[in-house]
């Protein structure tokens, strides 16, 4: 379940299966000049599939949008055994419920998908970085609202901590980073001139907030930061030998507004509960990565973790925003469904409970 | 209902009432620099609410979306009284069911929208316009798959055969058109160098298929024509005083690929039943309206014009495409859905039957 079964240049459409790796579907469109922009951290293992299931994102979605905007039609395998097609290689249809959209995001609970039509994208001429350091994490929450307020859209817009860019020192001693304060990447594409127009009015916006702000100097350079940003979740190990990161709370998001906000409280919960936290993420869509440690073999801090991971979530759903914006709910988060969504709930229990009676796909997820 | 609650550039968002007109919208967000990027035809009447009930969409959606994809949460109140949001302000989530795409596109039989938070885009620095004129629609058809095939992304793509060229000239003799042939408009957006470069290469990849092509010498040559494109639909009257157009199978669509032959056999179709046609619209979407007149007294032109409308309806479906593009079902098209969905309008039904068990909310619709 791994091939692609069509590549379909005219109507600017791929068929595939769900078992594809992201990066080998990229690898496929490259020659054509073409590319499948949802750009999860985890591309080089990721499934398509998986990526529907979730509704994957990543680095790029501020300008592109997320694994969703791409999905056209999905094949997929009722409970009862009922083959659909939720949609068609048409770009746009005003004839009946979006079950492609309904579908996407569902975690499995809804059916099985098995085939694939997703849209593609001209690769863009040129990409460029701009690298900005800023006094706290906050400032830098604020650079994002200002630089998007103004009509600049970056294709991605990310922030790595003071903590992480200390992990990302050790990992790669080579790397040309700000030597102060917290960072935000501001990637921008499009042809030369719109690029570097772009580009500088991000330095423009950004330089009355920013401690240094400048434009990476070459390919390489935007290609190591690239890398080590990519390499950031894994690299967190170098923190403290003796701690271990855990993956709870790890996926908030908030409206781009609330983003100073949040970075903040998460600041304050940290130091509450006396716990080392690492903040990076996709800030450009209020989607923050929170890294918390402990020293797994000590029973308190488990305790302590899991009351910071409980105020993380409650602090997100106070601010307007989500448990998940990429990882998904699964098992771990279903507790906050009720919480975040109200008697919406309800109306997704009803569409389970009509499309899977006896609740047979993925049961127990999604709080449903 | 039509007011609007708030404009959050933060955010990059508005939220309105849904009885807000989408050209008072526009109005309203023109000082900030942002805009509601879906462009029907009827901007200047159609509702807010319309459009999310329909999914419209209009001119620009090859490179913007459809209103879908700028819809981020609806207050909407269900059938038995509750009210729910389906969303956030969230640029994106993954935490549960997408609600606001099952509720946008179901022509208020799910659910009564009261509110919406809607996403916003900056306005672009420039538009140019593209005028080609081809030997034939067909031609014209294998000019636009060609020009997306080489990753160039117009802002609208639009046809203008013949006939809707005679009516044009009628309805305003100062306008600058090509004297012969079919027409395509295609216009670019962003900044003045990008614009630019994107129009140059629309020329140079359209030249060898077109009978003439140039680009708009100034800003009111490109007004005067979209006014006259947004127009054309009212304006077939001076086609024939005797004949009125009757609106059925005006809005079927194909994938892009399939554009040259949907119009090839459109153009049998009306030549088959005998009742001049006219065909323009989104060709850059895949979504054609043809236009069929009849003499309204005539019983028999009556017979045959609903003879052709099934026939094109099923060429649509037969091609992949869609009975309706961005107009909707309604009660008109409901006879379609079968043929068009298969099982997938049982997995509709079933949904319906779920959120309005009583069938109350817009009985009859949608085929459901």
């Amino acid at each position: 379940m791994n091939r692609i079964l069509e590549i379909d240049i005219d109507n600017i459409q791929v068929m595939v299966e769900p078992g594809i790796i992201q990066d080998a579907l990229n690898d496929a469109l490259k020659p054509y000049g073409f590319f499948f922009p949802p750009n999860p951290g985890s591309s080089a293992m990721c499934t398509i599939g998986g990526m529907i299931a979730y509704n994957a994102s990543g680095m790029r979605c501020v300008k592109y949008g997320t694994t969703r905007n791409y999905v056209r039609d999905l094949e997929v395998v009722l409970a009862d055994g009922t083959i659909i097609h939720t949609g068609s290689k048409m770009l746009k249809s005003a004839a009946g419920y979006d079950l492609t959209q309904l579908i996407t995001g569902s975690e499995g609970t809804l059916g099985i998908v098995t085939k694939a039509s997703l849209k593609i994208a001209p690769l863009p001429q040129t990409r460029k970085l701009v690298i900005a350091s800023f006094e706290n994490a906050e400032i830098a929450g604020q650079a994002v609202v200002k630089t998007f307020s103004k009509g600049v859209i970056p294709s991605a817009c990310e922030i790595l901590d003071r903590v992480s860019l200390q992990v990302l020192r050790r990992y790669d001693p080579k790397l040309v980073l700000p030597s102060e304060g917290d960072v935000l990447l501001f990637e921008v594409d499009g042809t030369e001139s719109s690029a570097r127009e772009a580009a500088e009015q991000i330095m423009k916006i950004c330089s009355p907030l920013a401690l240094s702000i400048k434009l990476a100097e070459s390919e390489n350079e935007m290609a190591d930061i690239w890398a080590a940003r990519k390499l950031v979740g894994a690299a967190v190990s170098r923190l403290d030998p003796t701690k271990t990161r855990i993956y709870v709370g790890e996926d908030v998001g908030v409206p781009i507004k609330k983003v100073p906000e949040l970075l903040k409280k998460a600041q304050e919960i940290s130091e509450k509960f006396n716990l080392p936290a690492m903040k990076y993420g996709h800030i450009g869509d209020g989607n923050l990565h929170l890294a918390l440690f402990i020293d797994v073999l000590n029973k308190d801090e488990w305790d302590r973790l899991s009351k910071a991971a409980d105020l993380i979530h409650r602090t997100a759903i106070e601010l307007g925003g989500t448990v998940s914006s990429e990882h998904g709910v699964g098992a771990a988060r279903a507790e906050y469904m009720e919480a975040q969504w109200g008697s919406a709930l309800e109306v997704m229990r009803a569409i389970k409970k009509a499309l899977d009676p006896k609740g047979i796909l993925n049961p127990g997820k999604l709080g449903l």
